[in-house]
């Protein structure tokens, strides 16, 4: 499920591109007062974008995600991380669709984030970049679609931490997207939500390699706390029902020899996630980007539903059950409120076994939804 | 709830006694076949033994407990941790009972665990201490019944890893309780649970002063691993529910001035409950005591039904609803083997907001049940 080879139809090879979106002479202004530039946006695209521009889908990333969303890149054997739900033919089809995705502000594969150069040419920020809000994520996607000429989406779309950005978006500057892609979200964390990511902060901050967020000057990483980070949000990513039935209480070696190392099958899994995390991922962008989540709470705003109610959009909301990260209740909330400003809203909770993680799997009934959704949508 | 005052009528001031169960010339002989000795165990004891020593019950411990359950150490001012329960007129009634609370072995307040002089006299054994079994743990038990000159016991009662090993001696030695009340455990844990603890014992190991299990021969303490563990464990004690209750996502300061520090109170929380936690708590014992869990599966055995079907006792099964640590599915499947061996067992799924943390609590309905049971059984 989900693994593609260079042999099937898709969009094939695919690059990344970068473009500066904001410069000195016109700064990134932040939610919290603070400026910030440059700004640079690496961005994948994939389809056609039309005579008219109206058949623009903008793919929003999760926690992790990057802008590699579909099709290989040169050398690369494994496609994007939304290859099964993007391509020619796919639910979100790039022969009709042009797909565009961004690495977010804060981020550490190509966007500007604190492990960048500060200024763009010194040292990188550390602690010292500037607390993001969720607005400030969606103003560098607006700027990107400034910079394609784009004034309006067919279509915002985004898993957990993604659809946050497509929520905000939405009820922030709704008349900029026809139709709102919400899956396995949330509109404000619960205090279990906020507990999980404070322990994994506290493992990367505390560990000594961290150097008070100048590890990259220093020349070093904090692989330990990362991959503890890393170990503990894999746990909440799948139902405990998936890890029973991937794991169970299988020895990781025919015959248990008991001690402190990887005893169980289970171990050595969340030992391999932590592992290959620390190869890719920046420890302060996770430190930001779980602080954006956690503060996200659109909805406590008195007149939060003031833009959409003057100009609804056309909804898909979508949970799954086994979701436990971000569970259900999390989208009917999210419903109720859309509910409440009168939008077109369409809602799902999808059967699945696998947990939070199963926004990014080929899930039929998840993906044919979606599907159904963007063929009856209008730009 | 919960919380008591000295006066509060109850058993009054106690005292921890320590008792030498194994020495050089008698060893106590493990399940993974080595040897340990001296083994020291701490304990207290409430209310009075009669003359047939037919009035005692056992309380084992969770995984971080100790020998203090019930009333007041001279000089402080909270009591034992289970003091709730136990005392006269409380469910565990010591005007009827004679109440029995070791410390485990592996434990770090009085018994012999890793943390333990090597020989009772050397370096503590560090990670050279043997890994234990829950078989361990109930040997040693019965070695201190032994002592006290105590042949059978009217009950063994424990929750979580308590519960665990009142199963455990239950299913071995039938004979040698009439009555066994096994709260909030499990027989097996799930992989969910394996990893959480993986997760925990990585934030120790990983912790430099941890220093491969000698730190408190260097002198020092892996204060930041050992935190984090509880930090994590804390969040799996409480439903989300509850957590949402007691915090919500209410800021901790009248202000927030987001960052990555304690933002949020459920944040201020966990670092308190960690930081009170290494000043009590051995970093090697929550090694050895969480392994005893993930390892801990005694009905897989062929013949583990064998002893008690031929010497049925008295079981009292309870369950919390909101309990996500060790689930009511947990609960139900030790229901479901001890049936199979025709015992005769009340199984209860309590209705409570708190989650695994219920057992310590003053639930009236959880501890009207026990009450109840203790009353109606026979010696």
């Amino acid at each position: 499920m989900g693994a593609r080879s260079l042999a099937d139809t898709g969009v094939g090879y695919v690059d990344t591109q970068v473009a500066r979106l904001y410069a000195d002479d016109h700064p990134l202004r932040l939610a919290s007062g603070e400026s910030l530039s440059p700004v640079d946006v690496a961005y994948e695209t994939y389809g056609t974008l039309n005579e008219a521009k109206s058949n623009a889908v903008f793919i929003c990333h999760a926690l992790t995600g990057d802008a590699h969303a579909a099709g290989f890149h040169v050398g690369e054997t494994r496609p994007g991380w939304w290859d099964n739900l993007i391509g020619p033919g796919r639910p979100v089809d790039t022969n009709r669709f042009f797909v565009i995705c961004p690495n977010l502000l804060g981020g550490c594969q190509g966007t500007t984030g604190p492990a960048s150069p500060r200024g763009g040419v010194g040292e990188p920020y550390g602690l010292d970049f500037p607390i993001l809000f969720m607005s400030d994520l969606v103003e560098v996607h607006r700027a990107l679609l400034r910079h394609l000429g784009i004034a309006r989406l067919y279509a915002a779309v985004g898993g957990s931490l993604g659809g946050m950005q497509v929520l905000q978006w939405a009820l922030t500057y709704p008349a900029e997207l026809a139709n709102a892609v919400v899956v396995a979200a949330s509109s404000r964390l619960t205090a279990q939500n906020i507990a999980f990511s404070a322990v994994a902060r506290r493992a990367i901050m505390s560990d000594p390699l961290f150097a008070d967020g100048h590890y990259a000057t220093e020349g070093v990483n904090p692989d330990t706390g990362l991959s503890i980070a890393r170990m503990l949000a894999h746990i909440t990513y799948l139902s405990e029902d998936a890890l029973s039935e991937k794991f169970g209480r299988d020895p990781q070696y025919g015959k248990q020899h008991p001690g402190f190392g990887i005893d169980f099958a289970v171990e050595s899994y969340l030992d391999h996630q932590g592992e290959v995390f620390v190869e890719r991922f920046d420890a302060l962008s996770y430190l930001y980007l779980t602080r954006v989540m956690d503060y996200f709470d659109p909805f406590a705003k008195a007149d939060s539903l003031a833009a959409i109610s003057a100009k609804p959009l056309r909804w898909l909301v979508m949970a799954f059950d086994s979701d436990w990260r971000f569970g259900v209740e999390h989208s009917r909330y999210i419903l109720r409120k859309l509910q409440k400003a009168k939008q077109d809203t369409t809602y799902r909770e999808i059967p699945s076994p696998w947990g939070h993680d199963s926004f990014l799997l080929e899930v039929p009934r998840y993906h044919d939804t979606i599907r159904a959704f963007l063929e009856a949508g209008h730009a």
